[in-house]
């Protein structure tokens, strides 16, 4: 009897479908997996409403989903790290060519990397799923799936923090209280940063930074002016912070984040704004501040499964809310309506266990 | 009326005395500090025992003690920063020249640098003492006397770990459980680390070990080979440790940690042993397991005060045994038969608190 | 007999005067120097006309000067490294405390640090100079007091490429070919770098990088299109840059020099414009650009003197003006004019050799 | 008509044979290439004499060869880079697992890696050879094939000049004028270095070293003492070197590195000697002088043909002679006998030039 395949389909913008697709085959370097837990993200959403991301554009239907952990169901004939019954965490970005940046360990640059939901290539929003094994990180019997699924955020965390250079005794500004803030927060604590104050709009999201773990946080409001924020920043803090991560991708934050950090300190970019963006680069750059980007991230999941396992980051407070994958529709209304912070579809009917 | 100042003179070798000596004036850039808590350092008691540590040697009565905290009695003219009453934990190495090491910020590497009971600088057993005011940072409020003396041990372990790159989900071994492994185990986990293995001759060390937080302690005996310790450590851990720390001195440990590390790896040397040893350097160098060593530290007492403020490192575990100053001798007893870890001596009459 | 001292003196925006000055005593840690050879910097003529740089403003009058060399006159009592008669090149920026900033190495960065010829601090302009003997480095006698001079400029240039990550078979773009631009090639070439292409708005300039070593050059005008511009970067080099090195101060050449750079590489802000700039941020995020700013510079002097004696980079052919101390006002008019490159005074009567 | 495969194979220790073996077919990601200029390596006359280098061992026939170049003739199905009538220089080592080190950028140090001509894996001293496209390198016509040979010895010179840190004004000691000592030589004045010293027993060797650039060069006899050398090198120099790159696999030559390195330099062992040796750690590891092996080389092919096509490196002089693949056997003596620097057998029987 063949298997079916449920899967969450934006056949294009604005038009969410399940739909039912054969169960795929490995090939020689793949896995198939049997979806276990697979999180919202807030790009999912955006292909939803908008269609598009910057130059990534939806031109035909694609699944959607790329925080996700499953249960390894069937094994490519030269894969030999995991088998069946194996319990794994999906990095969603592989690279298909072995370029300079992938050479040099940096292939989340490398420009033709296939990237679960990043049109074209589809996520992995569906009951079964198949994968480069070689991405597929088997998960310890302590990790749960959510927390194997929610290793792709806090990668951008880690990735974030390792590139904002965050090291014992560091003071960090975190812009932004959502999903990728509070888990840049959490990575903060854990590399061993001695004061984090984190912004944001909201007093909930702020709440939530407290909960967990945020020395200090600061409400602010649209109408505040950078070099005002970065005044109340510092005197919280009693000094500059090292390094600021900016989460949200508004314009005033990557300005406040620049007039708040320390000289020779840095400015980490990770949240998306506008193309053109108006900063006061002479102020960074006379104080040798550095900016620097941060596209997804690469060589994160070994250490953030160490993480999980040693229970030295605790990630489980980011779920708020789970739906089975049939309500995928109100889970995703859920996440568009900006309620709690981590949405989580669970995969599979027999287990929706964390 | 003069007051008196107590201080810890080694005379010469094994001769250990007790005299008064005048109450230093502060030069334009220095403080007078009203001694509070001074620890007792391996090297105090060698240059006791011995006379000398390799190149350096007691050739004239040096007043011993570097592990040090105080009160500002006396300020310079020149010295903006602290003031009187001011609690300052003391670093004890301060760059006489402002030759290229100093420029470059490796300040501790400077070959004309003055260190605290190094031969032929005093050390800080006293009731009075001056020091650099560049060189004395304020303690807050939540930190008490003796945290801010073992700033000095606990920089060792900063200055180890920094070396050795430990970072988020790193893997590490430390032989050694005198009070620098244990250092370096308190900041590896501060830094991040997932697992630490700790490995020494004795079983009480090693509960201490497992009191600080290591995750895994192995009991080694000296006719181990360092094979089969590596191969131990690779069994607990279920991996080669990314990087080793060797805090004991014992060639044996240096050829574990070189055997034990990771391909691409660090090993760090903290322990003095021999001038000359043998190990297996062919091993390190085809596996690009770097070797690096540690030579005390440089800008560790800003970031080692953030953490101990914050609460993210707890040194006071250490504490073992206090003594009045004027019991300096059955202190530097203790020390020598290797009773707990660290030794405090309580310099000032009216507070002997921690 | 009294020794005259004639010192070129900023009275007031636009007001340039010789006038005679007494000449200075050492301190102990001082050396004073009979000027040789003292080059123009842009900042030189900046203040002259208008007054200010940013924060720094003209309030008193102040001596020009900060690219200079010399020979000892007189030692201070605590110097050691230095004797009359040495000939020294100068480093015009001395820090004044020990802050964070200099004990790790970065003493550009501190914000109390002296420097020549911003207010409120003297410049070299002179006969006589008193200077910090720790910042005066003696010249070997193949490098002359000229190539002495221009290592301040060639700093920034030393200081670019290694904040670049220039390294072997790098490809580096360079907006500017005015003497920061041109150093910045000359020390690119000398690190390894395999391909330079430098802009300029000027013919004459770009000949100038030609004769001195670029490999490819491209005349722009201020209707070019940054994204236009990047694409003939990109064209004549065969691939994008590895680094922008960016030496005008043109927000266009800023989105220039982002839109230019290979994924994962860095883009360097040298060149001094406006406050608030308009960029292409999340292009350089997405693509982990790092933008990152010099101030000045430290611990140049010695590799730059390495470099001279050695012969691998030659600064010669910088310098195309020379005047006499007494003609300082024709050489700054030459200076603003924007005629050559490097305009050198000639302080010493006695000898006005390069 | 069948074409002929003439190669060079170890049939077993101290058994060199040309025999005919097949013409290889691409896999998908392979091309095959017509051999031009192959190498001969040190290891490949130890394989050859002593059937064994460390723990690898000859235990059937293999085909030596590593430095090679050639001309694509045939490319598998899935090769988008490369088309036939391409030169090319072929890196011998490839990765056969995505494994942490490949994923990381430290492809190298993959214990799985394919390598040519060592066991069990076969080389390319043949007329027709296979290997994955990926690893193969187009180059540009400027650069001769002898060229593209020789980046695979430049590229150990690459290697241990980047982990040495040699930068602008660099001073460097290489141990060894080999092949290896010589391409380390010649990067590391292309990276910058001011001053190079490299020492030998052979003053013919050190004849050469200074013929590729060496400052200066200094004959030592086995009789001298490592601290007796260090003095001299540092007498030499004016100062000590700030890095030491072991290229004999002497242990006096580690010794001498280790003393003659400045504190906070760095030693590079390059030479292959024995498992356990005996050296001042305690000297390198108070003066922080790290300790790093160099085990091949990664990411080192692009840049060496940038710095080959720009003619900033010129490895043309390390060629002293020639023989067609017919006479390999006169050639594998020649290098046995060590005479001249490097020995090239050419494969393609109708172009013997360079
Ligand atoms: N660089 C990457 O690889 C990467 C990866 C994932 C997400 N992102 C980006 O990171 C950003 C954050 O992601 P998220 O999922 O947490 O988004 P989110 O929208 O859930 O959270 C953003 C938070 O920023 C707050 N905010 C908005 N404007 C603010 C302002 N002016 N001041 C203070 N706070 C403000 C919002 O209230 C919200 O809580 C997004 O822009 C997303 O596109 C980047
Ligand atoms: N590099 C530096 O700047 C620096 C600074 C301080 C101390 N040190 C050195 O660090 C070392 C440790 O200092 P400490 O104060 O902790 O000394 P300690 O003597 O108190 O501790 C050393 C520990 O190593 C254990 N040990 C000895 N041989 C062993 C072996 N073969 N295997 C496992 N464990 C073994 C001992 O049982 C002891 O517990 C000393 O050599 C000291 O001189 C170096
Ligand atoms: N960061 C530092 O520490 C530091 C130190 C010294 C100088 N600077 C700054 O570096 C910059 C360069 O200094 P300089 O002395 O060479 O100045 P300069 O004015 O002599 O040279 C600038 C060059 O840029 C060219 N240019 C202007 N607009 C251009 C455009 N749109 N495209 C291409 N080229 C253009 C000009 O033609 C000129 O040749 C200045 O802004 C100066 O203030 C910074
Ligand atoms: N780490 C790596 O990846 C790697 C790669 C290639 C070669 N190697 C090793 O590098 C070393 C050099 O290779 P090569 O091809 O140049 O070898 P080689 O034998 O041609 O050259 C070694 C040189 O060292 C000189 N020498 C020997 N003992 C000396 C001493 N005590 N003092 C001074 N000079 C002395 C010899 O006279 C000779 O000129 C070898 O050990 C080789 O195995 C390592
Ligand atoms: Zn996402
Ligand atoms: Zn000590
Ligand atoms: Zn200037
Ligand atoms: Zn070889």
């Amino acid at each position: 009897m063949a298997q079916e395949n449920l899967t969450l389909v934006l056949q294009a913008r604005g038009d969410l479908r399940l739909e039912n697709r054969p169960v795929p085959e490995p090939g020689p370097n793949d896995v198939v997996l049997q979806m276990h837990s697979v999180g919202i993200c807030g790009s999912d959403v955006h292909y939803w409403q908008h269609g598009r991301i910057g130059d990534f554009v939806v031109t035909k239907p694609m699944v959607l989903g790329h925080e996700a952990s499953g249960r390894v169901v069937k094994v490519g004939s030269a894969v030999k790290h995991l088998k069946i019954g194996d319990r794994v965490a999906v990095e969603p970005g592989v690279p298909r060519e072995m370029d300079e940046f992938f050479k040099n360990g940096r292939y989340n640059l490398s420009p033709t990397i296939f990237f679960c939901a990043t049109p074209p290539d589809d996520g992995n929003l569906c009951r079964f799923y198949r994968h480069s094994a070689n991405f597929c990180y088997k998960l310890p019997d302590n990790v749960t799936f959510e927390e194997g699924a929610l290793i792709e955020p806090l990668s951008v965390g880690i990735h974030a923090c390792r590139r904002a250079g965050v090291t014992l005794g560091s003071t960090v500004l975190i812009c932004g209280a959502g999903p990728i803030g509070l888990v840049s927060l959490l990575v903060a604590k854990a590399m061993g940063a001695s004061k984090v104050i984190v912004t944001d709009l909201s007093a909930e999201r702020l709440a939530k930074a407290e909960e967990l773990g945020a020395d200090f946080h600061l409400k602010v409001t649209k109408a505040d002016g950078p070099q005002q924020v970065a005044k109340s920043v510092e005197d919280l803090l009693g000094a500059q912070p090292n390094c600021s991560i900016e989460c949200t991708g508004a314009e005033s934050c990557l300005q406040t984040a620049i007039y708040s950090t320390r000289s020779g300190g840095v400015v980490v970019v990770v949240g998306h704004g506008a193309p053109m963006v108006t900063v006061p680069l002479m102020n960074a750059a006379i104080r040798e501040v550095d900016i620097r980007g941060v596209f997804r991230y690469c060589n994160t999941w070994p250490m953030a499964i160490s993480m999980l396992a040693s229970g030295k980051v605790n990630v489980k407070p980011l779920v708020t809310h789970r739906f089975p994958l049939e309500q995928a529709g109100e889970a995703f209304e859920t996440t568009r309506q900006g309620l709690g912070i981590k949405v989580m579809l669970k995969c599979d009917q027999n287990d929706q266990n964390p």
